[in-house]
């Protein structure tokens, strides 16, 4: 294992330490947590907005903490759900009297754990909502998950459900858009390499040298199928079909290709080239673009992409200003 | 060699095509090059900027075209300078009559071929001048430059000039504050892992399991030494103290804790978490942090120190707004 760490058990709260240093006038760490808040939070009659998970995923979901987005993220350890402690402290600390909205992947121990939080708020009074993303085309079920994963979607999930709350909008409709956010996103990945869990000191599991995983998720969980590598077209036209034959994108969408951690932009542009082309092929009409690494799994290499299908309220509130650190649009 | 690309001698002109499909309202490619020019260029008196060099270190360049940066990028070969004839195309779409202005990394290739299309524009009665950027602290000189390398400073090159020139600024004034900035910035990058330019297959050097390379280039040129891998803080710490010692950074200074391909921004925080407590040691002020990536190489493993030395207009070209693709500030 080749990492630029200090102690592979220590990761998390180094490179929360390091976030903060980094971002000092946009971002606080709950004292003896590994949460991140915006320094502004709560803000009074606004809806606060609470995501995260394990980490590894970064800049998810530190990254998307500030105005207009998150007003926390929990940060479990590498691939492992925040405990519902931590997650509680998050919805203590961004409670403006507006109620509480969770963000979540689905994956069963964040699912779980957000609930026990989500009660343990509750029986303190504060009125709790929550979505839960499950994006990932790939599989309906595996070894971590109940029905579909979350993956890179969750960052459009985060952005519309985000400017509604900005908007002022009421916890019952911040809810709605972040469900209609799901209902109409849908993603698929590929991986070229494992990764490497700090802790653990050897990957998570081993591909050919010739060899790639279709379908794979976040977690380097498995996926529809090993194949030998193909050309970038190829890939991206498997990933691209499969998603648009989950949903009906006819109309206008946003377009994420999302970087899995080791993947060069070249390449992701490159896998770009070709989705917007099959789109077009297809009548669907690209509203926006996203390229970058949006929600990363360390340093696999490896790509998704996701489509979200906008109506006129979805595109303003995707367009809507927003200073959290990793969102660019 | 994993890679998702599809013919290895076509993956420039693939991924300017990605380019150009993913922000269609701000790039346009030249016809016939691999040049990737600001959709609105040129803008009338206002004087043009161009950068450019091999490509494989995406988001630069291309990702810095926009209002308030570069308002062109040259894309050579992978790790190989683009032919003068293209950056005289570059040149000749941003001229708005105000002259146009060159930013460009100290490689022997890169200083003579934008020499050369400086020549030639200057014949057609294009004002041109240039700046030739040399942060990287390493070594004095290199088997592909005389003089120091230009390496992620670069993007803070870009970001100052381009400011200055969105600000009505003439070619003497964007040369000066260019020239400014190449004087108060230094920066140093180290790698775990070597690269593979996909024409060529075969990555370009080797590094043992349990070694790294101490000042490595952004082309994988030799550094300083290789060593056994240390901690994350012992690396931040050996980069920022020789940036340090190379230039007295007393007052206000930006930071870039750049990425060079494939480490995880986890990992990026965690150097920048020691960074930042080195500078506070020092007594060297932080204006502001970016911590990404800014300017890599391929798929290499390591990152990059920047430190950029702050005076007033400084500060407020930096804070200017831009939007440039790649750049958040």
């Amino acid at each position: 294992m080749k990492k630029i760490i200090n102690d592979p058990n220590q990761v998390v709260g180094d490179m929360v330490r390091g976030l903060v240093a980094a971002y000092p006038d946009k971002l606080k760490q709950l004292p003896d947590t590994t949460v991140l808040a915006n320094k502004q939070a709560p803000v009074t009659n606004k809806v606060g907005l609470v995501s995260g998970g394990g980490s590894g995923h970064e800049p998810a979901h530190a990254g998307y903490v500030g105005r207009g987005m998150l007003d926390a993220a929990v940060a479990g350890e590498v691939f492992t759900s925040p405990a519902p402690d931590q997650i509680f402290e998050a919805i203590k600390a961004v409670d403006g009297g507006a109620g509480v909205f969770l963000i979540v992947k689905n994956y069963t121990g964040d699912v779980l754990n957000f609930e026990m939080a989500a009660e343990l708020a509750e029986a303190e009074g504060i009125e709790v909502e929550k979505v839960i993303v499950n994006d990932d085309v790939a599989v309906e079920e595996s070894s971590t998950t109940t029905g579909r994963r979350g993956i890179a979607g969750t960052v459009f999930v985060h952005k519309l459900a985000g400017a509604k709350a900005e908007q002022g909008g009421s916890l019952e409709e911040v809810k709605a858009v972040a469900e209609r956010a799901v209902d109409n996103v849908r993603s698929m990945g590929m991986a070229l390499t494992p990764c490497t869990v700090p802790a653990a000191g050897t990957p998570s599991f081993q591909l050919g040298e010739d060899e790639m995983e279709i379908g794979i998720g976040i977690h380097g969980e498995a996926g529809i199928k090993r194949k030998k590598v193909t050309s970038a077209d190829k890939i991206a036209e498997e990933l691209t079909m499969k998603v648009l034959d989950d949903l009906d994108f006819t109309g206008d969408v946003a377009v994420m290709v999302n970087g899995l951690g080791s993947t060069p932009e070249m390449e992701l542009y490159i896998v770009n080239n070709k989705v917007q082309a099959l789109l077009a092929e297809k009548g669907v009409n690209i509203y926006k673009t996203f390229v970058g690494e949006y929600m990363t799994s360390l340093e696999m290499a490896g790509c998704s992409v996701t489509l979200l299908k906008l109506d006129d309220e979805l595109k303003t509130l995707l367009d809507a200003s927003s200073d959290a650190p990793a969102f660019r649009n």
